[in-house]
C-alpha cells in the first residue's frame, strides 16, 4: 500500500536482492518516482543510511526507470546485502546519510595539515563501515601519499588499524613473522621461509595479502597450492599443529580497514610510505607477532629505489614498531632484478616447489634469499646460534625438513593441490646481440598485469635472463602465459618497448 | 545463439537499456555467467572498452545473477546509454579498456613532480572521454590541491580545458564578463550586474556554474527564475537581441571536463587554486570574453582566507589570464558576513529581484556590491567615463532600465518565473542577548545545506543579523527554509552549535 502524499525520513521499503556485484563497493537501487525519491528530491549518487536490526549501512544511491524494483522496493548490491543479511521483503529503513566529519581532517590533510589521533580513529571507522565512497577513499590516500605520514600520524593510523579489525592471541612466548616490502617481481621468499622456520619448531603463523599494484600476492600464489580462506579457529588448529600457516590475511579481518583501501591503491597504483607501514604493522600487531623480519628490496626500479629511501621506510618502521613493544629487523637486499623465474601466482607457485623439491633446476637466487631471511629469523628469535642461521637454513632445505613442514602445513591448510599451467605462451625474443645491462622490474611486472595475473592465476611471465647474460638476437628474453588469447594479445599490444623493459649493452 | 566454447575479446553484445541513473558514472551490467566473462575471467568493477559506431566509452562493468540482463546481452546505465546512443538489441563491442598512461602523471603529481602541458591535455582528454572512474578523478583533483599548479600547470590545464568544448564566438570588438571566487553566501550580484552592464549595451554573454560546494550557484539561482539550460544558437539569439544572457555554462559544454570534476569536488568539498584558476578562465576564454572583472571577497571564513591568499590567487589569474589576452581586473571585497538575507537559490532570486524592482527593503549591501562591480566593469570596457562607473551603475536600478533589461533577457531566455516559496521554516533563536562580533560563512552554508540547499531550490537560510546588531535573547538570528520535513530535521540535527555559527560580545 503505497501513500498518497509526501513521506518523509526515516521511511521504510522491503529489501529486494539485486544479484548485482559492485565489488566492496555499497550500492543500493530505488525506483526514481518511489514515494521517498519524490518526496525527500533525492538525486542519482545521493549518499543514504540503510538500517536492518542492528546492522547500518552507507550506500550510493541510484535511481531506476524500470520494473527492477517496484515502489516500495529498495534492491540492494551483492555487498550491501551481505551486510545487512535482511530475507527477501524485510523492511529495512533508510534514512539521510550522516555527515562525515572525519573528512574536514582529510581535507585539512590535503592542504597540510597534520591528522590527529581521533582524525585517524574516525576515518577508519568510516571507512570500515563503509561509510567512505570511492572518491573519498582515493582522496585519503591521495593526501597521505602527497604529505607523507610523520611517525606519530603512522602509529595512530595502525592502532586505528588494529583496534578496527580482529586480534590474534597466542600462547607462545615468541611468536615469528616475515614480510617484504614488496616491488620485486617474482621474491616469493615467503613459502619458504615459512617452512623453515616452522620445521625447527618456531611459532610462524602467516598471514599474507592479495596483490595490491604487483602481478602476485604470496596469498595469490599460495591459493594456487592450498586453501587459503581459514577461519580465526582453524588457523590456530594449523599452528598448534605445524607451528605455521600460509593464510590470506583478509578473510581473518585482521586489518579490515586496509583490506578496503587495497582496492583504491591498486586502481591509484599508489602506496604512501605512512600508509605501507601502518598496513604492514597492523596486521603484524593483529596476527600476534612479537619478532618480524622484513626485506628490504633495494633497486632504481624496485619499490624501494635508493639506500636513502630504505633509510627513510626503515626508521619509519622501527620508530612505529617500537611503540607496540615489536622487535623489528630490516634486511636490505638486492632489488635490481627480478627473483626466480615466474611472475605470476601460479608461475611463482612453482618456483616455489622447485626450491623446496631440491630441483637441480630450480632457481638458485630464490633459494639464497629464503634461507638467508629464515636464518636471520631463527638468529633473531634465538632458536639458533648467531652466525648459524643461514647454514641452519640451508640445510633444512638440503635434507627436506622444509619440503616436508611444508607439505604438511598445506594438507592442515586443507590439502597440497598443483598450480595450474598456462594456457596460451608466447616467447619474446631479443632484437639484438649483446649483454643484460637491466631489466626493470615494473615494466616487467606490467606485463605480468596486462597478461591477467594476478587475477588469471595461470598467467604472468618466464623470464629467462639475468644482469650480465649475454643474449644472441632472436633468443627469448621472456615468455608471456595467458589463460586466454585475449589477454596474449592485450599484453603484446600493451607492453612497454622491450628495451625498456631489458637492457643490452654492446658485446665487447 | 551463444557459444559452447571459450570467446575472446572484442565480443559483441547486444545493447540493452538497465533504466539505472548512476549519475554520469559510466556503468554497464554483465551477467556473471555469460559466454566473456566466462572465458576473460572479467571481475566485478573491472574496467571495460564498449563501442558502438564511432562512439567509445570506457566502463565500469558490475556482474550480475539474475535475470536483468541475459547472457547475449550488457545493459548500459542511463549515462552509457546516453553517451553510446544505441537501439535496443544492436550489437554493442566488449573490449578490454585501455591503459592509461596519463594515470603516471597524477601519481607523479602526487609524488611532487611537476605536470607537463602534454601530460595535462591526456588527462583532460581522458577525463573528458569518461576513460576515468571517480577513483582516478578523485586523486587527480586531491594531488592539484595537495600540490598546487603553478603558472605553467595552471595555464596548460586552462588550455586543455578550453580545448576540449565548445568555444563562442562573436562579432562584438570586446565582451565583457564577471565573475566571483565565491564562499560568500548570498553573494549573488551576477543577475544584477549583468542586467546593468547590458542595459548600457555592453555585451555580457554570461554563463554560470551550478553549485560546487557552495548552497547555491548562480545557474542554481537562475533555474528558479527562467530557462537556463539554453543552446549555442539560442545563447547566441539572446545575446544579440539583448547583449546579455544567465544560462548554465554546463549545457553548452564550454568546458566539460570542469563539469566532469564538479561531482568530485562536491563530495571532496575541496577547490585548488589551479584548478579554481583553470576553471574560472577556461569558461570566460570559452565563452569569447575580452574583458572579466572577478569579485574576490576575503574574509577569515570566506574561500579566499586573507589578503595573502587572495595576491597569491589574483596573480596566478593574471599571470594565466595573460597568456591567453584575456584582460582581468581583479576586486577585493568584504569577505566576513554573508551578503544579501538569502541562502539557498530560491531565497537568492527573492534578493536579486528586491533589488531590481527598487523595493523599500531591499538588502542593501547586495545592492551596493553589485553596483561597484557593473560600475567597475562599465569603466573596464570603455563603456563610462573613468570615475562615473558606480554613480552610472546606481542611476540604472534606480530609473527602472536594469530591471527592465533583466526581464527582457529572461523573456528572451524563455520567460521570467516567479522562484518557489519554501514549504518548511524553522527560526532559530539566539540563546542569550549581545552584539553580533563575527559570522561563520562556511559553518552558515552548512546549515543551508543540510536543510537542502542547493537540489532542494526552495532549502536554505535567511539571515536576520549583520555584525555589529544587537540581539537580544530569544530572538531569530537566522530562519531555516526546507523542502520536506526530512531536510529540516537533517539540518537542525547536523547543524554546528549556534555560537560556532553566529557569535555575540558582551554588550557593554
Amino acid at each position: 500500500m503505497l501513500p498518497d502524499g509526501p513521506v518523509k525520513l526515516p521511511y521504510k521499503l522491503k529489501a529486494r536482492r539485486s544479484g548485482i556485484d559492485t565489488g566492496n563497493e555499497l550500492v543500493v537501487f530505488m525506483h526514481a518516482d518511489c514515494p521517498v525519491c519524490r518526496s525527500e528530491g533525492l538525486r542519482a549518487h545521493t549518499r543514504v543510511l540503510l538500517s536492518f536490526n542492528h546492522h547500518k549501512i552507507v550506500a550510493t544511491a541510484h535511481h531506476v526507470y524500470s520494473d527492477m524494483v517496484g515502489m516500495d522496493e529498495i534492491a540492494l548490491s551483492e555487498s550491501a546485502w551481505r551486510h545487512l543479511d535482511p530475507k527477501p521483503g524485510e523492511l529495512l529503513t533508510l534514512a539521510h546519510a550522516p555527515a562525515l566529519p572525519s573528512l574536514s581532517a582529510v581535507r585539512g590533510k590535503i592542504y597540510g595539515e597534520r591528522l590527529k589521533g581521533t582524525d585517524i580513529d574516525e576515518i577508519v571507522a568510516d571507512i570500515v563501515a563503509g561509510r567512505y565512497s570511492d572518491i573519498h577513499s582515493a582522496a585519503f590516500l591521495s593526501a597521505c601519499a602527497a604529505r607523507p605520514l610523520d611517525p606519530g600520524e603512522t602509529a595512530a593510523l595502525t592502532r586505528a588499524m588494529v583496534g578496527a579489525g580482529e586480534r590474534l592471541t597466542w600462547e607462545f612466548p615468541l611468536v615469528a613473522d616475515k614480510h617484504c616490502v614488496g616491488g620485486l617481481p617474482g621474491n616469493r621468499t615467503t613459502p619458504i621461509v615459512v617452512a623453515i622456520v616452522a620445521a625447527f619448531g618456531v611459532p610462524i603463523p602467516k598471514t599474507s595479502s592479495r596483490a595490491i599494484t604487483s602481478p602476485a600476492g604470496t596469498a595469490d600464489v599460495m591459493a594456487t597450492l592450498t586453501s587459503v580462506d581459514l577461519t580465526l579457529p582453524e588457523i590456530r588448529k594449523v599452528v598448534e599443529q605445524e607451528s605455521g600457516c600460509l593464510v590470506w590475511g583478509g578473510s581473518v579481518r585482521l586489518s579490515p580497514a586496509d583490506d578496503q583501501l587495497i582496492r583504491i591503491e591498486r586502481a591509484l597504483d599508489i602506496d604512501g610510505s605512512g600508509q605501507l607501514v601502518a598496513s604492514v604493522l597492523s596486521k603484524k600487531i593483529a596476527a600476534g607477532a612479537t619478532h618480524v623480519v622484513i626485506d628490504f628490496p633495494v633497486g632504481p626500479t624496485a619499490k624501494i629505489r635508493s639506500e636513502n629511501d630504505a633509510g627513510h621506510l626503515i626508521g619509519l618502521i622501527e620508530a612505529v614498531a617500537g611503540r607496540f613493544g615489536l622487535e623489528v629487523r630490516a634486511i636490505r637486499t638486492d632489488g635490481t632484478q627480478p627473483v626466480g623465474r615466474g611472475i605470476g601466482p601460479a608461475l611463482e607457485a612453482w618456483d616455489v616447489l622447485d626450491v623446496l623439491q631440491g630441483k637441480p633446476d630450480a632457481p638458485n637466487d630464490l633459494r639464497t634469499r629464503a634461507v638467508a631471511l629464515a636464518g636471520a629469523l631463527l638468529e633473531f628469535t634465538g632458536s639458533v646460534a648467531v652466525g648459524q642461521g643461514t647454514a641452519q637454513a640451508d640445510a633444512a632445505v638440503s635434507d627436506g625438513r622444509a619440503w616436508a613442514k611444508f607439505q604438511r602445513i598445506c594438507e592442515a591448510q586443507g590439502g597440497l593441490r598443483e598450480p595450474p599451467l598456462p594456457g596460451l605462451s608466447r616467447d619474446v625474443p631479443a632484437f639484438a646481440s649483446g649483454v643484460v645491462t637491466e631489466i626493470d622490474n615494473r615494466k616487467l611486472a606490467m606485463v605480468a598485469k596486462l597478461a591477467g595475473a594476478p587475477e588469471a592465476v595461470a598467467a604472468g611471465v618466464t623470464i629467462h635472463v639475468r644482469i650480465g647474460d649475454r643474449v644472441s638476437a632472436g633468443q627469448p628474453v621472456f615468455t608471456i602465459h595467458a589463460e586466454t588469447a585475449g589477454g596474449l594479445h592485450y599484453s603484446l599490444a600493451n607492453m612497454a618497448p622491450l628495451d625498456e623493459i631489458i637492457r643490452l649493452g654492446s658485446l665487447e
